[in-house]
């Protein structure tokens, strides 16, 4: 089945300008771009955007911990530390795969109506966070939490996570598989060495949390980029570092195969501090764009992440031209999805995947947008309030408030029963 | 005619604690607020919550030029002067009192379906605001941006400021009038002086721009709490300072009837930088939230800027514990009312005025929701796309997409065509 984007706004985080054209989307792909001053191609489905809609690609949602869902709002507004013994452990606890399940899905609810086409998602139970994207028909990239605990808790961990890739790595080219040491802080440097030998050998990337805090700068005890090359994470396949804010940008870091995920709302409302990312894009590192877990965001809305991150770092470095609409696009978008093995996927591309976002520009805050200014009306202007569907793969996952494969009413009593066990 | 909102959370930011309650309106004010646990009263007009919709202030945008949704997405990313020379000043000027009715009519659109209810607004052509604010029934705090010019300029737009205040002050309860001298490096010290003298002498308060920017400090001259007493800004019946970003905290500026106004993103946006808010708040000086215009934010959305107040500070101060959810909510709605002269306003108390806003709780991010953490559910997860109506004085000025008062697609075909013409 084909579907046509009849006379619509396209932009990426790769283009100058927008463009105003038809697109065709079949089997799955983007197959025809052209000029919206040219004769339409045929299809089955047409939507008629009268050059009012946009067609942006899906974000993709590069750290995330989607079933925390059922733990926002816990403990807000305490210190670091008070908040996650007091508060978050105790409850995670409680976790049943059952939960972890029904928390997953309430998150792609939230990420699907957002316009967000994949996420990058460190948990546990992460067979059940497989099963979830699979019947959606989501995009995931998915890594066991690896931590220390009790004998033989972590290699049972990387056993676990070695299982989840040989399930799901690469199925039905919706998931792909990292191995998830949790951080310096939780993973002794014997066992990460353990981690990065088996992605090594089994050809998988590392999704790993590294200096979200200053104290854990101060307690690594170790330059940090020689941390990374004496603990083999340099030398795996790709390696993506969540947050990542006292990493310094003059360092000797290597940008081959690592990727920095910056999550400017978490950093701030945990008061971990701000990312020099500025520097980073100067330099052209990768760098792309997460909300972090709901319970230190408190929203799984990539539209809110981009804008803070496109005004937050104007304000901090007071440089109103540093961090264009561009960059945030691209982070939101491409950079995640190369970041986590998604090959054409994240710009409007012939060939490429049709995980698309359509825009509503039919609202009086996109007065004035054309091909000039568009990601920056976006970006600046625009908010998830404007998604009028989400697609993966050219199949609709959400289109004007309805969830055409998923049972939402379903989902979100399950989340609440949930929730109410949890923390009663 | 009298509306009963059956079975709602209500919260404000006076509040430690959300209620579950049944809340009455007639003539215009909140009339009835008990358990929702007890009978309902009767009414006309029911509005059934089940416990999943809440009640709450509307928001008071405390600064704002609200024609300049006119002026979005020109000049963005490029250093302040250039933006303003080349970009705003030249297209600023093929304004005209049409454009303006009509661009501050788009705003209204923006606001009211954001759920603002009441804003203050410094612009020229002031009249076409007022009646564009009465046609809707919206409630507004209006002045006339006072500049220096060629001869004569700045005692005819004092002249036209008191015209104004003459014509509107106090009309149907919607409008209070201020002057509206710029700020210090567009407005001698002399002309500060007569209009200081014109507002002592008719009673009416001052709206200014002040220290925005590190370099308007500088150029200021002297200490700025002296500029302010030496000119007489301090002996106005009330004075609200837009911006203070660089304004000293531990400066002994009284608070009696002094009120600042912050606007996050504007300042991010811009470059200027991060006003020392949990100061402020840790002296208890009243501090109320506005957006600034469309052309430096670049939304009209208080969610927005309530989310980004109380994310920012957190991060920037590394302390997440400063600047709580109830403060800006509280500065969202109470602070601005207060500041401009608007009584019984942004708060749900019995007897005050019923400028609510109906927010839908019956979506995934609200999960978890209950009488304890509701405010800080609305503040870190909730958005504008949660708003389900918007009343001011008992009537609903926007209400599931609809806005009784007001022909919206008049207007946005209105504003399309000023934007066109004045940027062709």
């Amino acid at each position: 089945m084909a579907t046509l984007f009849k006379d619509v706004y396209i932009t990426d985080g790769s283009r100058a300008k927008a463009e105003r054209v038809h697109l065709l989307v079949s089997k799955g792909r983007i197959t025809e771009i052209i000029d919206a001053g040219q004769t339409p191609p045929s299809a089955d489905k047409i939507i008629s955007g009268r050059g009012k809609m946009a067609v942006i690609p899906g974000f993709v949602n590069a750290h995330t911990h989607a079933a925390m869902t059922l733990l926002r709002g816990l403990g807000e507004e305490s210190p670091l530390m008070e908040w996650l013994q007091t508060k978050i452990w105790p409850v995670e606890e409680k976790l049943t795969p059952d939960y972890i399940y029904w928390g997953t899905l309430s998150a792609m609810l939230e990420m699907l109506s957002t316009g967000t086409t994949c996420f990058a998602d460190m948990y546990f139970e992460m067979d059940r966070v497989a099963e979830a994207v699979l019947g959606a028909g989501m995009k995931a990239a998915l890594c066991r939490g690896i931590t220390a605990g009790e004998p033989g808790k972590i290699e049972r961990s990387i056993q676990n996570n070695i299982d989840l890739a040989e399930k799901y790595h690469g199925r039905e080219g919706l998931i792909t598989i990292q191995l998830g040491p949790h951080a310096p802080y939780t993973v002794p440097v014997e066992a990460m060495k353990n981690i990065t030998d088996t992605a090594k050998s089994h050809g998988l990337g590392v999704h790993f949390h590294f200096l979200e805090t200053e104290g854990e700068l101060q307690n690594l005890g170790v330059d940090p980029v020689k941390y990374l090359a004496d603990t083999g994470l340099l030398d795996v396949p790709y390696l993506t570092l969540a947050h990542a804010v006292y990493l310094d940008p003059k360092s000797d870091i290597p940008s081959a195969n690592v990727t920095l995920i910056h999550n400017p709302c978490s950093n701030l409302k945990l008061g971990s501090g701000i990312m020099p990312l500025p520097e980073w894009l100067e330099r052209g590192f990768p760098v792309a764009l997460g909300t972090d877990g709901a319970s230190s965001n408190n929203r799984l809305d990539m539209w809110e992440e981009m804008r803070t991150a496109a005004l937050l770092h104007k304000g901090a470095n007071r440089d109103p031209v540093c961090v264009t609409a561009s960059d945030v696009l691209r982070m939101a978008t491409y950079e995640g999805a190369k970041a986590y093995g998604f090959s054409q996927k994240g710009m409007i591309r012939e060939g490429w995947f049709a995980d698309l976002v359509l825009v509503n520009l039919d609202r009086p805050h996109y007065i004035g947008a054309n091909e000039e200014n568009l990601t920056m009306y976006l970006v600046y202007a625009g908010s998830s309030a404007d998604v009028a569907g989400t697609m993966v793969n050219g199949k609709w996952l959400y289109r004007n408030g309805e969830f055409p494969t998923l049972d939402s009413e379903e989902i979100t009593q399950k989340a609440r029963e949930a929730r109410e066990a949890i923390t009663k």
